[in-house]
């Protein structure tokens, strides 16, 4: 009887999870590929620490080239992270015929075209289901359930880490260093958390996901990021007066030849389905022609999750191999004539609500100005909450505005910033009260 | 170049959907398979009406046979619903190495096992993402993206007709009847929606959603089912106070060699995710062993959600087509041998918490008599509000148990129903507190 003989680089979290699985499910593994699938080597660097698993220590080995050159071994598992190591051992994998499933968001979002480029010369399979929002089937499904459709929308909390934090802070008015310490304390953020908390990891996966909406590889450099880092518990409170949530968003609109990509934190209303993804869950929202509204929601991260999305790529792999079907099995790259003209539009081309918070001397004519100057830059605000005196003698003045053009508002909010009524930065945050279509 | 031919059989509501979506994304599903896929022939007593969509006359047909019998065909779309025409035009279809996409999940819940034998005889591929949630992708999820789990917990919401009444009586107060005179009115549900509101719509699904989990034809017959006919705007509004919403759920517990699956509706609490699923949304919420839990959540039915699985399914197919690969795709019927041990357990071995709405008189010792008999029975109360007197002179008592055994609930009310205090049936709804792993 045949069998998928499958060599893992990287016996970290993610590599433990993932040779745990095949070794516990083997079964069920084996009679839904219809072939055994076996582990025949696992490389890293420490080969001595416990992970908690029985594994044969004939498997082990310091030395990834062995992986990679075993003649026997069918899929290779790439799971070192990081960029340079990670891409020289997925591109030499390849280039011997080897099938590739990798969980590394980064490297797929920075240097995807080399990868997809060299999967398709090659013919060989290339998965990633792991690489964004851990266990979510979201990939599969966008190539999969949802390929009759053009997506229109994708609104994702794809960083578990940042979620924890926001959550944290909401639900216990917990200050930003306070929520971040409670997080490392309790293993849902790694010390620092800097990729998690500036947004780059939410980006990545955001590149990810336009890549298989699109069929083409996204420039990742294009996504306009912004971080958690800079959330007070006031906004979250006062977020919370308007009747809105605060979460990181990875925001996607897609209409016909251009994209709008960008992550940042966003108000959105409390009863969405996306305002109650809390803790360390992802969840990706997305709108098709067709499907309409869908969402996707469960584990963003972690060693089980994690280690289920990369068993059951490679038992796509598997499958496919004794088909007789020849790789990539995905379409990125198919297409690239017609995507080729899909332009990142500017974000200051941006319509947007938008909250602000400015922080101004408790005296007459304050909100006057403040206006004024909003509607010269054609910013028409919707609500407005004026708090209580301070004893400092600065009050917050906070506002929601109707839909603006971002270009306007940060030219409107830096005159403003300039006032001498004016006592500290205004803080902006974007209101995302609907996901529309992208096309209008 | 290769094209891939499609016949449909049915055009009502899915069927138009279908059509629209081929022809309006030849493009893109011709890029993403590979080829394009065109509509030779569509059959339907009625080819006058107008569907809005330009359609070649040459293509339609009164005539099924006439698809059936059309040697270019490849993939041929089984739209026409009910059981025995259908399972006849499939089955004939088949039978002459047709790959086959259906929506009807009736037939499958029902004929599985015949439809599933004879397309692993034949070798042709079947496919049916839009017989489960509209245009949610969890079938292929669960072949997917999940494939490497044990499915240990799938909890549903989905039928969308029931669960906008439900919406409707929770959000308004409104009775049970004057919701479904609503829903009727919006297009929202059939008049009579029998099988929508008694559970037998809710029931099939979940049957092949555990069919493609465990990797078996699941006897429909043997799923409880119980509808929302009975619901009152009394228990929903008294759910409310307890911290709970109703919904109709479909539930599925899997075990080493049991299975324990019933629809009826559930309390579940506020803040859970699936309480938050509202109007004619469906979701599917699970747990894997590896992956946790996940949540699927989108339209579950319509003319363009289901049109976009249906596609999808055809775009899955044509694919296999071009790379030669033999069908079915799945993997019901595969693993017969082990599956063959499962059982159903039966429904009064099941655990689980109450509520209960006594209506007695207003008399001192009520209260005793009815825990008295609780207690007996090994029923233990966590919380009770008894309200205040009612001109009538019944007040209603009203219990959520502890965790029960519901042969001891069934015994011990029949018991409360019989005693002279007690003057109406005593309404009782399962409470899903947790969504707990299958094997404990």
């Amino acid at each position: 009887m045949a069998q998928i003989n499958v060599g893992i680089i990287g016996f970290g979290t993610v590599g433990a999870g993932t040779v745990e699985l095949l070794l516990k499910n083997a079964e069920i593994i084996a009679a839904r590929v219809g072939a055994p699938v076996v582990i025949r080597k696992i490389a890293d660097l420490d080969i001595d620490s416990d992970r908690g698993i029985v594994v044969d220590p004939e498997l082990l080995t310091t030395d990834a080239m062995e992986v990679i050159d075993d003649p026997t071994i069918d899929v290779i598992v790439e799971l070192v992270g990081g960029l340079d190591k990670a891409r020289e051992f997925m591109l030499l994998a390849m280039e011997k015929g080897k099938h590739v499933v990798t969980a590394n968001k980064a490297l797929l979002a920075e240097y995807g075209r080399d990868i997809y480029d060299s999967a398709r010369k090659e013919g060989v399979h290339l998965e990633f289901e792991a690489s964004v929002g851990g266990g979510i089937p979201i990939l599969g499904s966008l190539e999969g359930g949802l390929a009759a459709n053009h997506i229109q929308a994708m609104v994702g909390i794809l960083n578990g880490t940042s979620n924890y934090i926001l959550t944290r802070m909401t639900r216990e008015g917990l200050a930003y260093e306070k929520a971040v310490e409670e997080a490392v304390r309790l293993g849902f953020a790694e010390e620092p958390p800097t990729l998690d908390v500036n947004g780059t990891d939410a980006a990545h996966k955001l590149a990810i996901l336009l890549s298989v909406a699109i069929g083409a590889p996204m420039d990742f450099q294009s996504l306009y990021r912004e971080g958690i880092e800079a959330l007070s518990p006031e906004d979250i409170q006062l977020a919370g007066d308007f009747g809105y949530h605060i979460k990181l968003l990875a925001i996607a609109r897609l209409g016909n030849g251009w994209v709008e990509a960008r992550v940042h934190p966003a108000m959105i209303p409390k009863n969405h389905i996306l305002a109650n993804v809390n803790e360390a869950y992802n969840a990706i929202y997305l709108e098709g022609d067709f499907v309409g509204p869908n969402l996707f929601y469960g584990l963003g991260a972690g060693r089980r999750p994690t280690g289920s999305a990369v068993v059951s790529d490679i038992m796509d792999i598997a499958r496919k191999i004794l088909q007789g079907v020849k790789g990539p099995g995905h379409w990125i790259g198919q297409d690239e004539q017609s995507s080729r003209h899909i332009t990142v539009r500017p974000m200051d081309q941006l319509r947007s609500i938008y909250y602000f918070r400015f922080s101004a001397l408790d005296q007459p004519g304050v909100l006057s100005k403040i206006s004024g100057i909003l509607g010269e830059n054609e910013i028409s605000v919707s609500s407005v909450i004026q708090k209580g005196r301070k004893t400092s003698g600065a009050v917050p003045v906070v506002m929601i505005t109707h839909e603006a053009l971002e270009r306007n508002v940060f030219r409107a909010i830096s005159r403003i910033d300039e006032l001498d009524i004016v006592t500290d930065k205004t803080v902006i945050i974007r209101v995302e009260e609907a996901f529309p279509n992208g096309d209008v």
